[in-house]
């Protein structure tokens, strides 16, 4: 006999969420209840706010991601840009629109369940309070899809953050962890390359499950050992022209130093490549430091890479270039993907 | 010859926004284009935090609600909420997904324009800058929604937000402006009572366009006049109902006493009632203070009416009593809407 699940509305996702999360926290004065939620920043500090869609089609298939990735994704998306400015998370917001069937159906129940567990378990490890947000019926009817937008508010001491605008021509250009992880994962679980890698023989799930480098952010910032940074959620291309562009400098990328994930040196050379380069998702830090500053090898734990070297912005040169292992020299366009102009790669797949 | 339009994609769309709004302001140290924005918020002040979808099919229809009237309800569904806390408006953040025709499309491309425009508008007349947020192409292929999440962040001096647990037994019951309104209008919209009300005669659009209380929630907040209070959003019945939880006590509302808006007030006296107690989306304040403060007429020019009056928490009474006029005692449910328990007003009518 299947179990009865009576609908218990939208009252009772708040409750549960109430009681399954932290909902308050240092920085949390008022959590879920009110019209809005009281914060209290740390004196002395600045108050940094970003927002992240992660709409089902778009960034995320029901039918491949696990209900636990969406919803760590979806938080990892907003910690890693509080990460890149070296930021403290202080709270989360989240606004999340179901399908009116999900709430009401025991398989939609388990599955918002599992989406929470994701989330919840990567807000404990970062001890980041979930104190508010929105929550409502996602409209289209038997096309509904899951609907959710994540906002994440940190704080930095005044005039610290890191910015993406604060590069010189010599800075030494730094990544953290490695490259084209989360592409290679993402092309396995849309059944592309299951010949070539097999997902039970890796440690880590760079797509499913990336570790937003909010240790590695704030030790910068702390230490003030970087001068720009960003996150790689667009491919290092894509972010990297932002950096340039920020902070008015050309860039020169060495191929042979780039560390490459292990799932993308399963590829062949090429592909694996195109992944560093181009992938994105991979939600590691990208950032700069004068060349004069020792950088250690890592930082909380997460390997430091040296991969290039700024240079003075040159209109006749191309504001990106790839140096070959033999010598060569060639333009490094942006490749990463801009959501309006073409579909993203979760997108191709996802034809509705 | 049709003017072409060729895809401007989402790097587009953020210039156009960064062209257009103020996206920095005396609290705002950074706002588009970094991974988060910067904000310095007023010394000895609290940060408060809201977000709120406004999603197509759910909170407002393509082909009933123009696109300037979108964009005002995104931003006053946010606005409001600080006004009900008493918040000053420090800063936006706009989430906003589009189909991928829409931004290829002349039409969509109008669409579009003047969705800002309206927000825009309402936004400059607070001055609020809209420092940040998070672009998409909607999923869904052919079926795919404007999706739009709003954060709205505030300040308020430390430990003086008003909440809707602050009131005591005994306290007066008041309500800005005039209630029904936005479901009168939103009727007419949906094509019912076109006989009954004629839209040309009336001033305002408490629907379409409905205005924010800031003004009388800085007040109240500055004067120290209200001991709870938050935003008529749900209607009076639910929120109503919201405020007596959260304080612990029980209302008596006098029926003769509800401001009826003048486009309720055209239909039948039990309609008018209906709309008055559950309609919903008006947008004003409901708050509370001791019978002992003589309350101004109007605040801010907003007239202010007393429609009640807070009693003891007796569990064997109801939560909220209706007064009528020939002084039968009715009990009060909350008649307002729960977003995934049954359909909202707007999706009643708006089968996809």
């Amino acid at each position: 006999m299947k179990k009865p699940f009576s609908p218990f509305g939208e009252l009772g996702l708040i409750e549960q969420i109430r009681r399954d999360f932290a909902t308050t926290g240092s920085a949390v004065k008022l959590g879920i209840g009110d019209d809005c939620a009281i914060l209290r920043p740390p004196s002395g500090c600045e108050v940094l706010v970003t927002t992240d869609f992660t709409l089902e089609g778009r960034h995320f298939r029901r039918d491949s991601h696990p209900p636990e990735s969406v919803g760590h994704r979806c938080l990892a998306r907003g910690l890693s840009d509080l990460a890149a400015m070296g930021a403290t998370p202080l709270a989360a917001f989240l606004s999340l629109a179901l399908p009116s069937t999900m709430l009401a159906e025991a398989a939609g129940r388990a599955w918002t369940t599992r989406f929470f567990n994701g989330l919840r378990a990567l807000a404990e490890l970062h001890a980041v309070p979930l104190a508010g947000g929105d929550t409502s019926e996602s409209p289209g009817g038997k096309q509904a899809l899951i609907l959710a937008d994540i906002v994440l508010i940190g704080s930095a001491p005044k005039g610290k953050a890191l910015r993406r605008s604060g590069a010189f021509p010599g800075d030494a250009l730094y990544v953290t962890g490695q490259l084209g992880g989360a592409a290679a994962e993402l092309a396995t679980l849309l059944g592309r390359r299951k010949r070539i890698i097999n997902l039970k023989t890796t440690d880590d799930h760079p797509h499913l499950f990336p570790e937003p480098r909010l240790d590695v952010g704030e030790a910068l910032l702390r230490r003030g050992l970087a001068t720009a940074c960003l996150d790689i959620s667009d491919g290092l291309s894509t972010d990297l022209a932002h950096l340039c562009r920020a902070s008015g400098v050309n860039a020169e990328i060495e191929q042979e130093a780039l560390p490459i994930h292990p799932l993308a040196g399963k590829l062949d050379a090429q592909a694996a490549l195109h992944a560093a380069l181009h992938g994105g998702e991979d939600y590691e830090l990208l950032f700069t430091a004068p060349s004069s500053v020792t950088m250690p090898s890592s930082l909380a734990g997460v390997p430091l890479t040296r991969i290039g070297t700024l240079k003075a912005r040159r209109t006749a040169q191309p504001l990106m270039t790839l140096l070959a292992p033999d010598g060569s020299r060639t333009e490094l366009k942006p490749g990463g993907w801009e959501h309006f102009s073409k579909p993203t790669k979760t997108e191709k797949k996802t034809p509705r």
